[in-house]
């Protein structure tokens, strides 16, 4: 069930049974090889099944999140940070005030991390409100997968690099991991670094691999959807 | 073209033949019987067809707006004003400074008006970027139709009630056009005096109309993304 | 009774049999061969008078709006969006303080619109607030006049010519109407448009025309300040 | 010469002879026995007559300034804060992008002084922006007659008694000066121990006294002018 | 006691018998030959002081404050205005959240003024919050000290060079005066016209002056601290 | 070399042969038994010893940091996240300014990460500035000691326990490792979890360790100092 196929009656209605909702924080930046939306695919594929099994309401994605290192490859629309705080707070006190009372927020991107610590205020301020947060790259589900396989979980290039995120060719050959440092490069330092955009390592995993992942993760989010 | 199915290095090959872009404003808000995407849904639908034909390159939706008179009908997610002009004013700074120098903004809800009058400080800013703003249900196109065949234009429900946003059985009556006033009515008396929603007038008018207010929208937008 | 004229006390015994007031948003801004203040001293010519038939109070107007796209006019002087919002806002919020549960805002500039929107946000807040909002120049009192005339209403010069805003001779031929069309210009384009900065049709209209406009909208306001 | 009664042509004719302006900063706050708009209308007398003499436009006045601590008096209309700064950053930087490149700023009320630091950011930004500021009730001319003639300049009642500022009989005894020692007190501590809103002394002084303040500060203004 | 030598058990304990703290707001900005850190030296003396002998607890200080004008010198790290208020504020509303009713703040620079207006929106937010506000350079205290030994106290550089704060050899012999006027300096010529960065004056004062002084401020404080 | 025992014509010769300075952004929150201040001394420590050995300037350090979950705990203040982007963003224009090119930013609170995401703006406007972050418990040094000798690195009670952070008798026992999964908490909650603050694990450490992490930190500045 998703906010877009239905109309105010519907959520009236759900709202009389249930108070969850997924919301899903994407991003609009390059991804090496791959779509410029693949932090809004990811999570939205991850919400979309579990939707589907659950029935808790998916509300529409942010596509856009802070992402100013990557503002010198063109594609990237970067929020910057006290607009992604502010949207991420209305969009919930929306929700909120509508009757929903458990939000699973599904992040797809790494910028957007300080929406996490922001939403602090907002549930001292509403009590009531109880809000989960997964960014699927960061689990102990992810990082068992990888290490199985002795891949590289963290920013691996291959770890994105699902058949809904894939919208070119990708190299055959990996790349050595990028170490940015300590620096905050900036725009310009990130593109000279980061050149194709990738991090580093294989820019493909076995297909099994990634769907053992997706699976993993998707119980993950099941599991919070139980708010347990 | 959608940026969501291309990366950073399409995007980049696109920006040396064309400098164009289309970015459609949408809204997460009550629409009566129809889609709470349904301000989304209609520009984007346009977006789609005029990239196809045009060639120009569809940025990712922004699937929430301005709607604070709607905030106690549930599925209504609204930004505050100030919060959605940052947004806008972010992205069209991401989009200039990736080298687009002509976006077209596809409006499609009233309350994102104030943006328009807000950009006019970015361009100020920024005098080599040229800005289009349509809100296709405020056109001449549309009142033309509309008087063609004695509908009401603004604000009628079987405007906004295309297949792609009917998400519910429509009432085959319509009801009386509802009178707003000059009141600034808050949440409550909004939902008090709108009830399902709806603004009045017919639920549904014949597809063909739809067909041809469709039609001459996408004219519009075509002629528009000339940057005449 | 203004503002001015009077101290904390006669307000506050005011309040004690009323909870009206009358708040005038004006703007500073090129008004081709009109006084820049033209935006202030139309709606608060409709409160003056007004205020002397109906005992209301008039709170003391603010004398700037939004205008971005007239800055390259000199005179204008133009407040940010958020500025403005903000200082809606806190007026609003003082009046409400002191005891004024029902405000008429009489809006005398375009630029200003996005004010009612946001003012929903207050209201959802402060439900025992009433506002309404009146934009003389968009009501449909100046619309039949204007047809009954066969005078064009909107953004016509003459419309706004009434002899407290004349500052200068006024030409007798008028100029052709200006179509903005869909641009978002910016100052600099908007004063290559604009040129003497009038908004085309004639510049001026017969005395009777205006005295029976001007009548019109001041039977608009002193209806609305029954707040029915 | 002011704005209001002037259009935009007259301006460009004036900026090319002349780049100054006068702009007063007010408050609409409890004045005890005199009017709300006292803290306009006196910077404003001083410019009305300052402009007669010298030439120099007048800019239309903020009516509003920050009165936190009077809110509690029906009447008093405060800005926050970061409101009134954004404010009179945005009324300047229009200013300047007319060509105004020397602005004489006439302030008229206490709470506004902060606006006079955060000006220095927007000089640091324009240093072709000379700015200068005159609180005239702090001027040594003021603390001169005062101590000539034995009255307490500081925040005593008659200090802003002029003929028109005074909307109502005002007490013949005055009282004593208050001190409201070191505490940021609120608005309820306020209206309790300023009770009619005076500060203490005497209400009013003899006119010669008033007579003489308004040209020695008159005097001020017009050496200011010179931007010496 | 400083909250810098006490874990948060040992404040919790601390509430359970006094609401009261002492909060230091200080600069980081050129005093000529004095410490950077002046403005946060001399409240801080005088907060530890006071706090041994009231065993009041004393918050961390805030080393920044507001100093747009010294920027041209070396070492001045300065908030904007609005950041500080925010800050300010902030501050104030976590310690009012722990259960702290009563707060002397002891400002060190005058460049933070206008937090002591701000700060009345909190307490009409907050009436159980009370605020005392001590600048010692403004105290009549320092006058009187001052006077009785013929040195100009406002802004005189000896005012400031305690043991404790100076860090360089002082001039044995003091500059004229500097008189900044009306002008709204900006940072260039601010630095221009004070040189060395002393206001005037001799740069320092017999260490009985200084003492005498230290002990008339600490007396204050002491008094304040009881908030009566 | 620090700030506070200098002043500016120290900074300013300073300047003439180093660009350089380290920042340290602290917090003022709650610790389990160790200082409210921890999260400022070890930083500090690490930057007095630093610039000890290297002749860097440190600027004085921001006390306080965003720790809205701690809230309920006493002793904690908290900047809104807002606010603390805009005050580590003014401090860093500040130094900017006065010629700073390479600031290493040594950070000790967790919830001050977002600010280095805030600050690639800061660079992407400002490209010559180089920035170096660095938060001491998450570098690879005091990972492998904490390997070394069998201990959790991450947010381990013992790991923040140094001398100079201890201000109360530590438990001799450790308590479990606290885990607040996937929940955006509240200050309320986080309370009821975290009981005495502290996070699990023993309470401390070898004070042989201690050094040796703390030597391992150091040499991490140290060659961060080196900006290479």
């Amino acid at each position: 069930m998703h906010f877009e196929n239905h109309n105010w009656m519907h959520i009236e209605a759900y709202l009389k049974t249930d108070d969850r909702a997924i919301l899903v924080l994407g991003a609009c930046e390059q991804h090496g090889y791959l779509s410029l939306l693949t932090d809004v695919r990811i999570p939205m594929a991850l919400a979309d099944e579990a939707a589907r099994q659950s029935g808790v309401v998916v509300a529409p994605p942010l596509n856009f999140g802070c992402s100013p290192f990557f503002l010198d490859y063109p594609g990237t629309i970067s929020l910057r940070l006290p607009t992604l705080l502010h949207v991420a707070d209305d969009i919930l006190r929306s929700l909120h005030g509508a009757g929903f009372r458990r939000v699973l927020i599904l992040n797809g991107h790494g910028g957007n991390s300080p929406v996490k610590l922001h939403l602090e205020e907002l549930v001292n301020e509403l009590p009531d409100l109880q809000l989960r947060w997964y960014a699927w790259w960061t689990s102990q589900s992810v990082a068992a997968i990888a290490k199985k396989y002795g891949l590289e979980a963290e920013h691996g290039n291959w770890l994105e690099a699902f058949p809904f995120t894939t919208v070119a060719e990708l190299p055959g050959e990996g790349k050595p991991m990028i170490d940015p440092g300590a620096a905050i490069l900036g725009k310009a330092a990130t593109r000279h670094l980061y050149a194709d955009g990738a991090c580093g390592g294989p820019y493909q995993a076995d297909p099994a691999v990634m769907d053992e992942m997706f699976a993993a993760c998707l119980a993950d989010v099941l599991k919070l959807l139980k708010f347990g």
